[in-house]
């Protein structure tokens, strides 16, 4: 079926979802089709998929749209049932990734927010970040360190790094760091294990382009408020 | 497994989320002991189960704690492999089951946020609820008509059951309907398909019982304001 299938992922460069979808693809050795979006003109193709929310990514499988990017992630490691697994096939341990990868998004769409308004993140986010700290460390690592040498990332990695892999760029253009190492060590070296992984710098836009259309975005969003 | 195993729900009568809990160990035919909480009170067990929300429902399942209501249905449906299965075995079908179920979650929380208030639904909300009556009856339904005759209600049912099932006690409390069968009709139909379940019946509590409930949380509402 992976051979013969057609595959095809809308995208945009630089969105951390469609991001979610290219790993995925590329962690299960799944050849595809890249269409680069331009979302201020979005395709006719994207507008017909994606009807509800017109959004990237997209993925099209033997004609078929799966929208949404975590679903998209579920959707790959169904349809395509050879290893490596996105997930763990242990429904409990499948309970857990699900638990903390919604976690970590609600976590971002608030750090998110605040970045928007170029506010810091209040002690209250950061404080929900210290419990994902914590606990995702003692119930799903054993208090180790994450290590890629003998596995593939999965679900919650790509989760993880597509919401915080980018906190160098975040710093670089705000000039202050969402999370840093000493309060978050467990999770900083959980994103730097990640940054080693091949398919994983695949897939991760250059900084410096990154950079260049987040000042593109702020003149834009200051030339509509002036 | 089913028989031997021990299933414990950690639920309070009136929670739309624990219901959904509820509806899917009733549907899969699982024996469990329930326990119910007193949220103003809870328990200490809930609280060790469930540290990070605090929230019902927990499901306790050979002593390990699945909590989040969607990734119980999840769970359920992967811990007991018997049929009926709760999300259909199709990656792509299953796909759109959770676009839809995330989808009517969206929207009930925007609903929800206007009954505290006690404001009538946006027309913008109306409008995202016209994209699931046509969209939904369309791709899951092939524009016919829902029916439980031959089949157990699934993932999407408990979803969709969870969040508008109540309509009439929100029409009787609130003095409007949120939805209603003329701007609504598939969607409308499919609840009152659901509510002749005998599964569905089993778990929904008396309409009597949650408006004098939403009565009393009204007036310590008001006690807390004055």
């Amino acid at each position: 079926m992976a051979e013969k299938s057609s595959v095809t992922l809308h995208g945009m460069w630089a969105s951390p979802f469609a991001l979610r979808a290219k790993l995925a693809l590329k962690i299960k050795g799944i050849e595809y089709e890249y269409i680069e979006e331009d979302l201020q003109n979005k395709s006719e193709l994207l507008l017909q998929y994606n009807p509800v929310h017109k959004k990237v990514p997209v993925l099209v499988h033997n004609g078929l749209p799966i929208t949404e990017s975590l679903i998209i992630v579920e959707y790959i490691d169904e349809a395509w049932t050879e290893p490596p697994h996105l997930l763990p096939k242990d429904p409990y341990l499948k309970a857990k990734h699900r638990f903390w990868a919604a976690y970590l998004q609600q976590i971002a769409e608030i750090l998110g927010k605040a970045l928007i308004t170029e506010s810091k993140p209040s002690e209250d986010m950061m404080k929900k970040m210290d419990v994902a700290e914590e606990l995702i460390k003692a119930e799903l690592f054993h208090n180790g360190c994450p290590s890629f040498e003998d596995a593939k990332p999965g679900y919650l990695d790509i989760v993880l790094y597509s919401l915080l892999g980018s906190s160098d760029v975040a710093e670089e253009f705000f000039g202050f760091r969402p999370f840093n190492a000493e309060r978050y060590p467990f999770l900083s070296s959980w994103i730097n294990a990640l940054k080693e992984v091949p398919e994983v710098q695949d897939v991760t836009p250059p900084k410096d382009k990154v950079i260049e259309l987040l000042h593109a975005m702020r003149q834009s969003y200051l030339h509509t408020k002036a």
